[in-house]
């Protein structure tokens, strides 16, 4: 199962059964808008908090991807999610409505791959016929815990990032049709000393970067062998430091489709406010979940990476003058039966 | 290896090649002193943060335990690891040091044993020959964080608890001599609508009373199965109502030991601070691997199960009116050859 140093092999190729997103309106204005199951037009999400808001997008997704698994929610033996907010409150609250046996995890924006990688895991072992994979995050409550409320105005460089509003969830399962999970490469920490929340896409490349040179060493395949490969919200800034780095390792990504869904899920000259591109634990799991999938499902690609990368401070680490230690976990997935 | 609704059973039976435990100073004066690896004599434990103080435990407890193990960080080919701060900045800055492939986890209190179970699920599966679960707690952190800075001296009421200062780590392996993981019950949410995060012992026993009663459902085990049943830390309100409730569900603990870590790490008469109990996440970390894996070595149990609770509200979510959702994950432990 463990090949190479940091990357599991699943035999049985467990399925993405089922799978769903939720966004909110500034997703659904973006170019991407077309593939996701449910666009809010409201950032509220209709509820009286945000925290109530982001809850409320796993809950909808998660529900949303039983459905299209069709399976029932008590049929489910494991639900592993997690989110930004302290405590992960948003996927344990989901968790409490859903019902399942539940691990919590916390990667940050990498939540999204951590939690299919170790649904897969479980499945590919037998611990469950259906593991559900879930994360979430939005604008409002990143903003409210990591930076200023909204409401302050706070003025932003141009390296800044938009946390997404949106949830992606999908049923990993042990048989069935669907897009099929083959191998997780399991990140190290890497920490070059950058301190700057504001930079988050500086912070995380080198995460990307290591995460991307040990799937490929561990797995014996180059870059050519995926149709595209993403990191998950590295942005403008990051995704041209880790092109950069690969260079450095030796990898080109000049044959392979190599993109960036902090740079997908907007359009940054008509969504402006986004600075950067996007961001949050939202970001990779509703485009790889939405997008990528949708396009696999059409026979567009037949095997794609999903690099999902986390910057791990809290806002007291950065207080109090420590830099930002980053992640990376990659899954491999490729086409199955439709 | 699922066997019935929510436990892995482990086909390889994992082993914990070593483990290793460090506390505070007030831990090193209560009951179970001489189980504990080292003991700090100064709650900064030598350091200029509380949170550094608590990263520290974390990290030292690890090299302990891998010394304990006979390897080296290098063969270490998993860290599953969290606690309770915001973004588990304890756990996500001790994998920068020990640098092997993370997975951060969170289940407050109930880290303890999801990062074990999680550990020996990958072993077993063959993701790892050696993983290493950890966690760890400061009584500061977490009155910083959780309540009021200790300073304020706000009073408490007597069902209150007091988180240990503590880390406890422990070595899976695929095979060596040691303590063997054979089963892991993951819980499921459980929220009565209690609200007071003075009272988590009351919250958090309607979980370990489901897990404990899934554990012997699905193994088919009844309490006299064990030499030692354990709960995390609910403390001597918690551990009260968990017996009442096990008694209404046709399940009498008479005939085995049944205890909780929280009322064994301190002698409440003598350390009248700690209220009702002890708990955090070092709690069932530091009794599990330090006391308990003793006792099995010098052939006093044979086989036990710890199911580690964890409360998991936010201080945001307390404030919004929101009740206390909880989880218990039990792990079950036999003694292997020393």
């Amino acid at each position: 199962m463990l090949i190479g140093a940091q990357t599991w092999e699943f035999k049985s190729k467990p399925v993405i059964l089922g799978a769903a997103t939720v966004v909110g309106p500034e997703e659904g204005q973006g170019p991407l808008s077309s593939d996701f199951d449910f666009v809010y037009d409201n950032l509220e999400i209709d509820e009286k908090t945000w925290e109530k808001a982001e809850r409320k997008l796993l809950e909808h997704a998660s529900s949303l991807a039983l459905v299209h698994a069709g399976i029932s929610k008590d049929q489910l033996q494991l639900f592993v999610g997690g989110d930004l907010m302290n405590q992960i409150i948003s996927a344990t609250f989901a968790a409490r409505t859903i019902g399942a046996p539940y691990l919590g995890v916390f990667g940050a924006c990498s939540t999204s791959m951590e939690s299919l990688a170790v649904a897969a895991m479980v499945v590919d072992a037998g611990g469950a016929q259906y593991a559900l994979a879930a994360t979430a995050s939005h604008n409002c409550t990143a903003e409210k815990q990591f930076r200023y409320p909204t409401e302050y105005g706070s003025q932003k460089p141009p390296t800044a990032q938009y946390t997404i509003t949106g949830s992606g969830a999908a049923v990993v399962a042990s048989s069935g049709s669907g897009p099929r999970i083959t191998h997780a490469t399991i990140g190290k920490i890497q920490d070059l000393g950058v301190k700057d929340p504001f930079n988050m896409g500086e912070a995380m490349a080198p995460a990307a970067a290591d995460t991307l040179v040990a799937h490929f060493k561990d797995t014996g395949r180059t870059p050519e062998d995926y149709d595209l490969i993403v990191t998950g919200d590295l942005a403008s800034v990051g995704h041209a430091i880790v092109s950069d780095l690969l260079k450095q390792d030796g990898v080109t990504m000049e044959k392979t489709a190599f993109s960036d869904c902090g740079l997908m899920i907007y359009d940054r000259e008509k969504q402006p406010f986004v600075f950067a591109g996007g961001s949050g634990c939202g970001c990779s799991a509703v485009v790889t979940y939405g997008h990528i999938l949708k396009r696999m499902k059409r026979g567009e690609l037949n095997r794609v990476l999903i690099a999902a990368t986390g910057a791990l401070m809290s806002p007291l680490s950065y207080q109090q003058g420590e830099s930002i230690p980053c992640i990376a976990h990659a899954v491999s997935i490729e086409r199955g039966e439709n």
